[in-house]
C-alpha cells in the first residue's frame, strides 16, 4: 500500500515509574510502566486533531504503515482505516495507537520484569480492568502534550476502551466511535472465554504463569484459545463461503484424525502462527478485562459523568457479528441516549462477522468519515477533507 | 417417574464374532462386536410394532428406565419420551435403545479390547462411518428377530443414523423421525469439532490414545472438548436466562482467574462430571463420524434407494438450535423431498437450543406423537392410543 503512512517505528515511553507508580482501580499498583506507541500524522499547533485508536485483544500500537524491516505487504492492523485520504485522514489528523495495559507488545504487562524481584510478573500481575487501560493511555498522551482528543476510536476491546474513558473522563472526547463492542460480555460471550483460560491454564506447560524462561510455553493451550476464538471471529456464512466442506489438499476425504477440512486446516494455522506472536498470560489478563467490564452498573453516575463533557457517540454493529450482535450494540446505544448523550447508531452490512470492523466495507468506512469530519468540522483548526 | 418403564437392565449380545466378522464400509474389519441394548415394553406377535431409538454423540443404550441400582429420579436419557402413554407408547411399542459402535457403554469401541493384542485398540480401532453403526443395530435386529421397523427415531447423530439407514436399507424402516439432525456439517460445525479433537489429542495424557490402564487419562482434553459442546448444545437466549453475568456464591466479582460467573462454574461441571463417564477416544471417533457424514453426495443413488422402500420422515428442527439450525433440517428435508419421499417437516419453538430434542415440549411431544400412531394405524397389528 505505496499510499499510506509509510514507514513508522514503535516508540517507547516511561508513563509511571519512580514517584509515580501507577495505582490501579482496585487500589493495587504497578511501579512501573512503560508504553509503546505509534504515531501517524502532525499534531496541529491548536492540538485539536488527536485521534486515539483503542485497539482489540490481540492488537498492538502498530496500526498503520510498515515498521521497519516488516514486509512491506503487511502494514498495521487497521491500515485500511489510517492514512493520506483515509477515513481517519493523517493528513488532517494526529493519530496514536498504543500496546494497552497487561499487553505483550511494548507496554507493560503480564511478562514484563517486576522491578521488585527482577523477573517476569507471570500472574503476579495485578488483576486490570479497562478504566486501567484507559488511565496509562491517558498518561502517554500527557506526555505528549495532549489534553483533548477530537475522537478515541476502536473495535471490540478497543471500543470499550472508548465508551469507559468518555464516562470516567468526560471533556476529554469529542467523539467516541465505538465499532464491533459491547457494553458487557453474555453468558456465551463468557462462556467462550472461560473455554479459552481453562485451555491455557490446564496446559501443563503453563506452570502457573511462570513459562518465561523455562524453554517451554503453553503454545497448545494458547494455540486452543485462539483456534476457539477465530470460529467466534468468522460468521457461519463466511466459514461456509470460505471453506464449505472442501477437503484440505485433495478431493476426497482421508477419513482419519489428522486435518482434512479446509477450516481445519485454517484454524490449526490461525492457533499455531498466533503461540509465536502472542503472549499466553496476556491472553488470559485481556479475556478477564472483558469479561468483568460492565460499566452501566450505576446509570445514575454514567449520566451525571456523561453531562459533565460533550462527548458524542458514534456505536457500529456489523450483521454477521454473533461475538457481539447487533443487539449488544443497541443495548448499548439505548443506554447512552438514556444517560442523555448523544449517539448515532448504525447497523453496517458485512459478511465478515466479528472481524468486519477491520475489513473497508465502503459503508463502514463511509459512516466513519462522514462522523469524524462533522466532529472536525466542529473542532476547528482542522482543514476539511480534499 | 414411577409411571415409567420401571426397572429396566441392559442386555449385552455377541452380533459379529467367530466366522462373521464385521465389515466396514472401508472393508476394514472388527473381528468380534458386542452390543448392549435395553428393550422396554412387548413385541407384537406381528412383530410390527418396533421401534429404533439412535442415540447421539454421548448417549447410550439407557434410554428409559432405572438400571438396577440407579437413582430412581434419574432415568434414562431419554425417559420423557418412552413410557406408558408417552409419545413412543410402550404399552403399544416395542422400543429397542442400544450403544453405537465405536462407543464406550457396553458397544464395541476403542476401549474395548482387540481380540487379536488382549489390549484396548486405542487409535488402531478402524475409523468407522454412519452406515456401520447402522449396520451393527441391524444384526442387533437379527438377533432378536426383528426385521421390519415401524419407526427410527433419533436427535442429533441419533438422526443421522435414522437418516441413512432408511437410505441404505429401503423397506427396514415404516418412518425415520429425524430430530435436530443434519444431513452434513457446516464449516463451523466441522470447525468446533476440530478445537474439541484437538483439546484431546493435545493433552499430554492422551498419550496416542494408549491411556487406558496407565493410571491418567486426557481428562483435561476431554473436559475442554466437553465444555466447548456445551456451548453449542444451549442457545445464546438459554445461556442468558440460565446464568446471565451473575457470580457464583457471591453478590460482587470476585476478579481472578478461578471460576466466577455462574456459566462457567457449570460448564466446569459439565466437564468435570463428562470425563467421569465417558471415554476420549469414543468422543474422537464419533465426533468424526458427524464430521464425514454427507449422506446425498450421490442424489440418483438416494432416489433409487428410497424408491425400493416406502419410508416416511418426519424432520423436526428447534428454533433456539443454532448447532444444527432450522436450515440443516429444511435442508435435509428438500434434499429427501427431491428423492422423491415422504416429508413432514416441522419447526418447534423451544428455548433449549439443540438439547431441545431431549426436553418434553408439549408441541414436540404432540408431533412425535401424532407421526408415529398414523404409522402404527397403517401398520396393522398395533391397538390405538388409550
Amino acid at each position: 500500500m505505496p499510499d499510506g503512512v509509510g514507514l513508522v517505528e514503535t516508540q517507547r515511553v516511561v508513563v509511571f515509574g519512580g514517584d509515580h507508580p501507577l495505582t490501579l482501580d482496585s487500589g493495587a499498583v504497578i511501579k512501573e510502566v512503560e508504553v509503546a506507541y505509534e504515531t501517524y500524522g502532525e499534531l496541529n499547533s491548536e492540538r485539536s486533531n488527536a485521534v486515539f485508536i483503542c485497539h482489540a485483544l490481540s492488537g498492538d500500537a502498530h496500526a498503520a504503515g510498515i515498521n521497519p524491516g516488516d514486509d512491506p505487504n503487511r502494514p498495521g492492523w487497521w491500515d485500511n482505516l489510517i492514512g493520506p485520504g483515509r477515513p481517519l485522514d493523517t493528513n488532517r489528523f494526529h493519530v496514536i495507537c498504543a500496546n494497552v495495559l497487561g499487553g505483550c507488545k511494548g507496554t507493560t504487562g503480564p511478562s514484563s520484569n517486576d522491578p521488585d524481584t527482577g523477573r517476569p510478573y507471570g500472574l503476579r500481575f495485578p488483576q486490570i480492568q479497562v478504566r486501567d487501560l484507559v488511565n496509562v493511555h491517558r498518561a502517554l498522551l500527557t506526555k505528549l502534550g495532549i489534553s483533548r482528543l477530537l475522537a478515541a476510536v476502536g473495535g471490540s476491546l478497543g471500543g470499550m476502551q472508548a465508551l469507559q474513558w468518555s464516562i470516567d473522563h468526560p471533556g476529554e472526547i469529542d467523539g467516541a466511535l465505538i465499532v464491533a463492542a459491547s457494553a458487557r460480555l453474555s453468558a456465551q460471550n463468557i462462556a467462550f472465554s472461560a473455554v479459552a483460560r481453562e485451555a491455557i491454564m490446564r496446559d501443563p506447560d503453563f506452570n502457573d504463569g511462570d513459562y518465561y524462561g523455562t524453554g517451554s510455553r503453553p503454545d497448545r493451550g494458547l494455540a486452543l484459545a485462539r483456534m476457539i476464538g477465530h470460529i467466534t471471529y468468522l460468521s457461519e456464512e463466511s466459514m461456509r463461503e470460505k471453506f464449505g466442506r472442501r477437503i484440505q489438499d485433495a478431493e476426497v476425504p482421508r477419513y482419519g484424525f489428522d486435518v482434512d477440512f479446509q477450516v481445519e486446516s485454517y484454524l490449526h494455522y490461525q492457533g499455531q502462527s498466533f503461540v509465536e506472536r502472542f503472549d499466553a498470560n496476556t491472553y488470559l489478563y485481556l479475556g478477564r478485562v472483558m469479561d468483568y467490564f460492565d460499566p452501566f452498573t450505576d446509570p445514575i453516575r454514567v449520566r451525571e459523568q456523561l453531562a459533565r463533557g460533550n462527548t458524542g457517540f458514534l456505536v457500529l454493529s456489523f450483521d454477521s457479528d454473533w461475538r457481539f450482535s447487533t443487539s449488544h450494540a443497541r443495548d448499548m446505544a439505548a443506554e447512552l441516549r438514556t444517560a442523555g448523550a448523544p449517539v448515532t447508531f448504525r447497523e453496517i452490512s458485512s459478511p465478515h462477522g466479528h472481524d468486519s470492523f477491520l475489513f473497508p466495507t465502503p459503508d463502514y468506512h463511509q459512516t466513519v468519515t462522514g462522523y469524524i469530519d462533522r466532529l472536525a468540522a466542529s473542532a476547528g483548526g482542522i482543514a476539511p477533507r480534499r
